[in-house]
């Protein structure tokens, strides 16, 4: 088990183990390695801008994947997992700032567990689905609803630079089964569901999407998001956590144009 | 000017330059030269299995961008581009087969001119756009009409292994403003349109999302298709031109079960 942090350092951004609140060294690199042997201590995570844990070559997301969320939007329950896709120049590491355009109406914060993937999968069976697996981190997939409605895709109205926070970090050994997925705005409580009550659960969702398309090394699964979303505002701190993981946690500014 | 090619090597892809229908060597990296020197030359283009010619971070693409395509899918013209996005390992080379699963239902061609940037682009102007590309190639947006409908979003309909077929060069010097965008299937025309009946031209486009996410060098902008779309079945050979560049061609296999 072990805790993977991805830091910048001057020569470009480094990978870390995190024990006890403080990043140490590691010299292996992410997927061919599971001793997770630490070097020396670093500094404290805490007062660390971090990278996003990973650099995936797509961003897989899944609408309506909590039936309460569903609900909340007016639409119905897919009966098969509906898949976009996020592009990875959105992504921003715990600390970073979601940057809204001034202008562009409504923007929702969507707290999600995220999968990173291990190894190469393609059809991969449901039970043979976890081992494809490196771990689990935290994602917000920010949205902006006046132009998911206006485009009907959702390129744009979730595609904007700062609109994938993730992490703090990936935990290589969480059981994705039944955690809880929470969002806080300001230290207040708006979302708060648990990974059980997914439609299609992290099994199901990688063997539905690796018999559409590949799943390589680092790509992201964003396995949707519960009830609860809520507009975020200029000021605000928004707080994802998934139990067992940890709390991403980013400020929010609106871009004056 | 130049016509850039990926080819295999035993020690992975190499990127080479076509003179007069042969690869020759090339020592410079994609998007650190304009000198386009050509090393010895290595092989005839026409013999070789060809990579697609950039492995793109991401893949933005143009819904509904010629409105007699708009008109012949029932869908208005937007006013706004409509963005989504296609995963990079739908992507293939020229030669390489689109493989369709068996069952899916009605599986399409779409014939487009492909944008290749250069270097990072964040909110550039239509005036300085094209100083962002690299070049410009064929695609065919192979899209599953079936589940388009169904799922709302076109993440699977349009993200199927192989169904980003690329290629087969990227021409450094097309200007993009009135070429000819022309689908074959079996040596019979099915589509053909002209760049200048784009509803946001290469300009507008970059503009436009370069407005919305950063682009980065190597990341793809599919322009959108023209009206005549038509039904790929097995054994079908379907041949993507763009005038001024070259052929993409891509045989067609219907996957059993």
């Amino acid at each position: 088990m072990a805790l993977i942090v991805s830091y910048p350092t001057p020569a470009g951004p480094r990978y870390g183990l995190v024990i006890e609140g403080v990043i140490h060294e590691w010299q292996a690199s992410l997927f061919d390695d599971d001793t997770f042997t630490p070097g020396r201590p670093l500094m404290p995570v805490e007062n660390t801008q971090l990278n996003p844990p990973v650099q995936p070559g797509k961003i897989v997301c899944i609408g309506r994947n909590y039936a309460a969320h569903a609900a909340e939007q007016n639409a119905a329950v897919p009966d098969e997992p509906m898949l976009f896709l996020k592009p990875p120049s959105a992504l921003i590491g715990s600390g970073a700032t979601i940057e809204i355009p001034a202008g562009i109406g409504r923007v929702d914060h969507e707290s999600e567990l995220a999968v990173i993937i291990g190894r190469r999968a393609r059809r991969v069976s449901r039970d043979a689905a976890l081992d494809y697996v490196l771990g689990y981190t935290c994602a917000n997939d920010v949205s902006a609803r006046a132009y998911q409605k206006k485009d009907g895709q959702w390129g744009r109205a979730k595609g904007f630079d700062t609109f994938c926070p993730l992490g703090p970090w990936i935990n290589t050994d969480l059981d994705p089964a039944d955690v809880a997925v929470r969002c806080r705005v300001n230290g207040e409580l708006r979302q708060d569901g648990r990974t059980a009550q997914l439609v299609f659960d992290v099994p199901a969702l990688i063997e539905f999407i690796s018999g559409v398309m590949t799943l390589l090394p680092g790509d992201l699964i964003l396995t949707g998001t519960p009830s609860g979303i809520s507009e975020l505002h200029d000021g605000d701190v928004v707080q994802v956590e998934v139990e067992g993981i940890g709390v991403l946690e980013n400020p929010v500014r609106v871009l004056q144009p």
